[in-house]
């Protein structure tokens, strides 16, 4: 149920609807859009009444909502969200560029890192301080030391920070360290942590899940909005098919579908994507071209020596390469007016 | 690697063993087998010294592991685990059966489908506290209420119960209720929820995730068995293909192929596998022809009424012609004395 | 479109209602059934007046055909199809057994392998003379000479014999030799192979496509079926899938679906099916527990020799073991009187 | 095996060799390139004797091909092959547009069209003449009427014309009036088709199945090329998958893939890679950004009354649109030196 109230509906009357779904037991979702502010209605077992509503003041129209995703819906927030983090921004006129390495290894590594990653103008930066690992004998992460590490990234380079965390000791640990939170593929379902960082404010990087419908995805968003961090970014990191020339299927064709049901923004993977170095950077270039908000991407000065996902990550010069490259096909669709 | 013992070996000389590997830093995991007792040791990056082993009293044996599972491997293990619960048995010569609804809905209809289900000759009881539900909006389990209900039915009927928990504190509230804990295909690789139910000694019941392959079916039961929980049983429940005729497609050759690597036992679960009531059995008897140790099935008394699942559960009238064919199977494949 | 006539409707009053169909322009397809014959109609672009045949004498009902598939459906013809070749059937009482090596290699291998088929009671000789292979390098069958191989098979040993046909010069040349002919997965949606065979008068094994949904297999059927075969016979033979354990994921739960939406027999093959000879016996078990009318089975006496799919051919001893199990299971299943 | 020649050897040592390899009872194929010609040799069973041939004068160098595909790949081509049609090329500077409607229904309608392709600039027009469709009661395609008609659209506005044949009848009928032979999904594993065409002379543009791998792709067209017909376009049409937001799931990595291994060009089809017609023009960019040699697209002046596949077929407006677009992403790519 979604409550669009007036365009020159007060707040005090935008309140009292919130007060009026809070004490029905409901949850309240105030969503301000750039001409009037719409209230979605979330916790309700079926049907609420309209009329309820309909006869305040301030309220224009009481719209159901038909999809089984309500507060990822563009029929809730017709703009596009845009994510913004001081200057940087996601899912606004800005191309994001998240970069770094797969997972964090060690200082001086780091910090070489995230110089080229600042000198090319990207905005984010990406490291692993907790990594699911298929088997439980390969390297899992630095940890706390990580997050150290990452927070002198932010310090030194001004880059935001963006790490995984895959369960609520993590989301406490990383709060005071890193920008954005990223919930991983293999957790897309796991509902508990959905829910742990969708009771935090930072801004949630979501990535679809191996095998999940856009339907599964933009409901796992509507997990972590459901509990009012409306701060959500998705993520197409490549699914799960026969094909085996690349180690996951890169389904770009998520991006414009995601972009008409939702205004939430999307941004693509190449690096797990493709799992292999020769493909990322066509693939980074063809997510732009079907409209991604953005690219998350892996680099290392030292690939060979990675402690997870080498043969993934971009030598330096090939990154450079990438940034010239997606830039000028992202500065294409900005002349186009695309979207 | 992996220490095998003399077979008269006393348990001083296995103890000495366990207490070198703890004091190098690893973790050992002793093994009793029929015959002799074998010891895999985990934790160490890269190898370990063979000879510091090989000349201690009553071993025979050092043998480097070469699969990236380990304690979930025949080369560890060779004869099959069996999980027993009393008179109850899962990997042994009976065919284990668990049966229930998807979830516990109310006292009332949980102990008719367990009087159901406690006559047929099942063992175990299945019923989710905590449903893992694709939408925040639909009904996610009674919670510890429903633990309650499942304790009463072990009391009353002598089952076993199995549970599914999400997070750490399902394990917590869930284990003075509960026989088996169960991880769902959407965790199979929530790490953190794998150690944590590797820290208890509650036998596991691990469903393989919707796109998951047999090594990572595998390494998942590594982690909780690297924390020293070695009662695993594993569940194929259908993975995601393109095919649209079921909701899942039932990948019955994973347990042979499970059989020939790892000494766990291999369960089949025809409800979630085919999504379609008049799909279960004739899937439950070509799982058990398939070899599977036991079957875990839906059963209400009244499906049209089921807040979850509802279609893909059994009427009485099936469970029971079920039960009988899946006997009059499993009895085939005892007298051919296959596996 | 389908035309009912009453259980007493004479020879005459059939043959007019067919006359009608034919002067329309439409082609009508007589279904004789147990108690009573239906005519499909099919030809027709958008509905046809039913009033026209309601009328007639004789008919009873005209029924509007909803399904994409018409002669394939149970709604035309409600009793199972089945295929008799002399003493040997498909689809009725009997398990059917269609074994022999991939491709016909040798006159003496050919003997020897159908010695031992013949020996197990099976009633059907399988064997390629024209091999679709996905390299153009690799050796392709023996074409004609493989022919007269398998007819002094048939003369030998009374077997009937099934062989793969891939255009209208294989049909054309294997008529006079064999028994059954075969669609391979790659040709499934071949629609002018389809109407090829059906424009013969031998029964067709039709196997499904790699990644055929239901309705597209039911479909392929069509094709034959409209051309005036009507006798087809649908096989399993595995599915692509990201599973990596066998070559293809045998998809088991498509036979009760086939089984519920038509009257065709259905059989499987577990050979192809899972590409790995240690997982074919317990497939072939699965496949006749959930109810199939048969297996195709590939067997040779040499494998390791084989030209073709060695790693997937059972020896003779599995072979043996093999048939003794799956007419264990079948007795089970005709004892509960399934289907 | 590969024998590559001397930059400077003479007609004359070139054809000793093709001579030579004639009369051991293999196929020599003669492979031009900018600086030297290499000759290709099939159709032996295991190792030729390198020896044999690297005395001959001219001769610089005999290489084993590694790979199962050999005409196919760069090891034995290095260049990209072009194929070249009066002033249309495919493969070579420039995008290559093919647009026109799925099937060819009306003189009008194809006249009407094909005056807004040839508008657009776009070299190539399709249009389906025999339509492979799922079921055998829909429309079938207009046969020799829509050759006739094609022919037409190539005289009056100059365009090149592709067009889909199903078996040899339609290569033998489509040879007068049609440039490019289409070989579709369905049939890319269609040996005797693939054969069929290989014989021909005409550049043949070969769909990726449904659930084909790259290998699978490239033994395909090395089916076409060891015929002798060299002129082979492959083109990424969508894989089946379990995703649901669009009929297919379009593969693009597979287009860097290609390029990797094989000289032959690469274009993608937005279409039916799609099935939707709001995704075509951000999965063409995203094709034309991953760096495809060319788009095929369906476009319709009235998709609403289109026979097969309206709903993803183009509005002309839309169509306008796309070309500006992929000309503009084109031009960066190129700007860039990619490829």
């Amino acid at each position: 149920m979604l409550i669009v109230m007036n365009a020159d509906a007060t707040a005090e009357q935008i309140q009292r609807v919130v007060d009026i779904i809070d004490s029905l037991g409901f949850k309240p979702h105030p969503m301000p859009g750039a001409t009037r502010t719409a209230i979605g209605i979330t916790g309700n077992q079926g049907p609420i009444e309209a009329g309820d509503f309909e006869s305040l003041p301030g309220v224009v129209e009481v719209i159901r909502v038909t999809k089984p995703f309500k507060l990822v819906s563009r029929e809730i927030k017709h703009e596009d969200t845009v994510i913004r983090l001081g200057d940087a921004e996601i899912g606004g006129d800005e191309l994001a560029v998240i970069a770094g390495p797969c997972a964090v290894e060690s200082f001086e590594s780091c910090m070489q890192i995230a110089e080229l990653v600042a000198a090319s103008g990207a905005k984010f930066f990406r490291g692993g301080a907790f990594k699911p690992r298929t088997s439980p004998y390969t390297f899992q992460g630095l940890g706390e030391e990580a997050l150290i590490i990452l927070a002198e990234v932010r310090n030194r380079y001004g880059l935001r920070i963006v790490t995984e965390v895959l369960d609520h000791t993590h989301v406490e640990m990383a709060g005071p360290y890193v920008d954005v939170l990223q919930v991983g593929a293999r957790n897309m379902q796991n509902f508990s942590l959905l829910r742990c960082v969708g009771q935090t404010r930072k801004p949630v990087l979501l990535k679809r899940g191996m095998s999940a419908t856009l339907e599964e995805l933009l409901l796992a968003a509507e997990y972590i909005m459901a509990e009012g961090n409306y701060n959500v970014i998705l993520c197409e990191r490549g699914v799960r098919t026969f094909a085996d020339h690349t180690r996951n299927t890169l389904d770009l064709s998520i991006i414009p579908a995601v972009q008409r049901l939702s205004h939430l923004p999307i941004i693509a993977d190449p690096s797990h994507g493709t799992g292999k170095r020769d493909k990322v950077i066509p693939m980074a270039r063809a997510a732009v071209a079907a409209g991604a908000d953005g690219i998350i991407v892996e680099v290392h000065t030292c690939p060979e020596r990675a402690l997870s996902d080498g043969p993934q990550a971009l030598l330096p010069e090939m990154y450079t390469q990438l940034i010239l490259e997606i830039r000028a096909i992202h500065s294409v669709i900005r002349t186009h007016g695309i979207q």
